[in-house]
């Protein structure tokens, strides 16, 4: 075994990426690859079986436990977020660098285009094999496998409100989670909870438009069904539809972050600052050292 | 990032409440919230979706991980009851002061009228096109989204039996949940434990009434529907009815507290008493320390 | 509040029993009692909605989670069997005294018998209205939601046979996670994966009779429904069905005891021992301290 | 009770094996008997009883879960592989003698053959009442409940993609889970992730041809199918299909070892390389004490 680990050493050294934006912006990519790859890979399953392998609810837990899977896999070097959505929250409160935001971005969009192109490549053949096969909107549409499309009672304005409160509900719950201040799990299972989140939100604000609640995963597999075989239709279907997951989610992060700040977040900081400074100075000291970052989601070491 | 940093401690410093019982009540509320929105909204989803989108079981699923979020966001703060009936349990056992209980009561109360607000504004297109969008009774009935209705089965004296076991089946649980001197589970999942509990009595016990077992979840939803359209038909429909979910649960409290305390409760507080009463003296100090508030679910600092 | 600590404090001193085997007789009355009223609630609520609230998936979800429930209420007290067979292996392993099966068993079938009762009481109107509401037989029977009952296809030697491998697929699992010398999950856990043990028996060998594996819970509410208006028919049902899930069981753990021990559990016991006897005396000394009880699941304190 | 001990201790010095690679290789044969008896049990519930009993849903449940209890029962032993493309992963990285891939191969093929001859003989009775009862082909086929057969849309080209991608992404994540250096979840929840794993791979690719990705699992099942009664068919329906589940897990294997040190593993690695390399003497000497086997999943001793 000693040749095969001198080979592994010289492989590890050579692919090696030194520098650490890059290489968190790509965890990023392929934690949103697999949380897109498992998501619409059950839309898929769903849609293309016609209903005997699949029903909404598994498309709730694969959302759901897809996102915990996307963030085992890149938490500890990215500190899976997933959503431009969740950098934006993280962004807005000072946890993490603006100059992440974009970069985060990019590489989230790039991760959830190739999830579907992943899973355009698995059911090709099944897809070949449905009737209306490439359409975009209809009763046989295939187009809703891999972005969100607006069920036929929703109005533009209220689909803009279910983008804003299904984001807003995200950002609270997830702020709960990883609130330094007020940390109610256990460390390591942040990932299933926020898995819990992404369900609950599926099972309960899915019925509207899909609950998309994230530009990456929204606007990535949108780009690669254009690019597919569904055409220009994707963006013009339901007129000016498109930017809705892409721009109401960040809406919803704001007033996320204001409700759960309001509420709970600026009095559980207040009470920790105000601890510190009616301590006594050498125990003051040790409470900085101790709160200051006591369960960071993210390790900044650039 | 320094501009932001202090920003956001002057928004933060501003903001504080420092009445921690204020602070407590508005956690609950915000938690109720979260329980009354996921919970509901999944019933919307399955009511309006005509089943396409959910069934009972989604139901389930949502009311139990939306008690489990509720208490993530708030339980550090509050404790994270949701519930006017398990604030109840712990004032009667001498864990909780009973002030707190009409200020909890009342907010948990308003989480639950304005979650209810957020699944209207929500669903607010999906219910109008739904056939026969704001009728309280009959098979189209929409009602049922928000507050329980009784199914056509039930007498009145059976649904006042089912509120009572339902909640006493809860308070056990949770009483063997939150014990301070029999602690079954890590710390840091009573609220998924919880949620749990919530699951298991939907799968068994939601089909007479829909499993109220909490006044304020009940009677914040039907306020909201008897205010947003509905009218006062949602407090008159099975004469009576309304009253059930807010009194029938406070007698179930009672009844799963003499059970638990009966069974299982007064013998572990007993052996754990005659432990410490002849351990000697300097041990007996110590022990007394320790089991005094081994697992306190609520911090009191007022 | 101090009066209340009084009265409290009175009150558990008059109640507490002093009897150990008796207080782990009580748990586990009220743990099997759980596992009963929630695991035929789900029954209840499949057979008598007709199917509009449930399915067979949640009542295989609901006695597994019941399983975990009730083994949290009693578990620290008596250990959290809840089913005779659980007990006899581990009688039969030499880590639970002889003398407390039958106890146990008595207790069990007790909790089983009380927690029918209680589901008769939520759902009898449901009952009532229900078409042929005490048949045992029959398209229409409800016998089934309380005790099991073999499927048509089913001769009495597979039905043997189909109790003996699910009892022995329980018994494998639990052994493996309360093997004090193979402890694969975090401490506190063992109730959620015994759960998961259940649920997996429901979902994969469910079909033939309903996976009673478990005398107690069996046998109890067959009593209930003999004295509560089915009578003796379900006992004469399918001539001598009834003591299958009686008998089979404790043949199936014997089974599952002897393939867990020979594929496992003897030689990771054997390693132990090894290692012990090549280790120098003082570090021996303190091995046996250290594996002698590592994880007992039970308290003796007799 | 002293002269059962004395009993149990003699049996269990009768029976230790005390080749480490033979106790390894039959842990992970009842292992893998765990996974491929409840995992099939599941599918011949649903297949035999019409509908009535399980649904793809319950399926992916039992497998997932499957897994998680064949991890546990043999997780401290052998690592709880269950699949050869596991171990050929591990071998790849150098984390597992390539000497224990024919040996554990060899045993999961046994388990797997065991755990679908145990579900035959439960299912015995319902399986010669369902029509068509030992048909290999056709709507009534029953050969599936055992080992995988592709969908009707299925050309072989995609078949083999399709087998490569799921187990590519089971590989991926299950890197994540184990990697030494970037170690996201609490010790001991492995198995349970793994299960999560397993159920959305399930849940979003299963439609094409029931996501074998495990060539023990399906090998194991066809040739007992061959000789309980389906015949020589089951090799040869599908011309060569039993091939792809066969080889192409490997062929995924590889690529998803490379996906993941390509995007997360070698740069994480790399980290604590670098790290050590510019830290003092003394402290690097710590350092590589405690990285070196940081949460090996296998204890080797031989």
């Amino acid at each position: 075994m000693g040749r095969q680990k001198v080979y592994l050493d010289k492989l590890s050294r050579f692919f090696q990426i030194r520098n650490l934006l890059l290489r968190q912006a790509l965890a990023e990519c392929l934690g949103t690859l697999i949380l897109v790859m498992f998501g619409c890979g059950a839309v898929a399953q769903l849609v293309l079986s016609g209903g005997s392998h699949g029903m909404f609810l598994t498309v709730n837990f694969a959302f759901g436990f897809a996102a915990t899977l996307g963030i085992l896999v890149c938490g500890q070097v990215s500190g899976g977020h997933l959503n431009p959505a969740v950098t934006f929250a993280l962004c807005l409160l000072g946890r993490e660098r603006w100059r992440k935001f974009p970069m985060y971005f990019l590489f989230q969009t790039i991760g959830a285009f190739f999830g579907a192109a992943v899973i355009f490549g698995m059911y090709y053949d099944a897809l070949w094999d449905h009737p209306g096969c490439f359409n975009v909107t209809g009763p046989k549409a295939t187009a809703g496998i891999f972005a969100t499309y607006p069920g036929k009672h929703l109005t533009l304005v209220n689909a803009f409100f279910d983008q804003i409160i299904g984001t807003a509900a995200l950002i609270v719950c997830i702020l709960a989670i990883v609130d330094p201040y007020n940390n109610p799990i256990p460390q390591g299972l942040e990932a299933f909870t926020v898995g819990f989140v992404v369900l609950v939100i599926g099972l309960s604000m899915g019925f509207n438009s899909g609950y998309a609640v994230n530009p990456a995963r929204d606007l990535g597999p949108r780009l690669f069904t254009a690019m597919a075989g569904w055409g220009s239709e994707v963006f013009t279907a339901r007129k000016g539809w498109f930017l809705v997951p892409v721009f109401a989610p960040f809406l919803g992060t704001i007033i996320g972050v204001m409700i759960y700040q309001m509420m709970v977040g600026f009095h559980v900081e207040g009470e920790v600052r105000d601890r510190q400074e009616t301590a006594p100075e050498n125990v003051r000291l040790t409470n900085v050292t101790a709160n200051d970052n006591p369960k960071e989601p993210t390790k900044e070491m650039l």
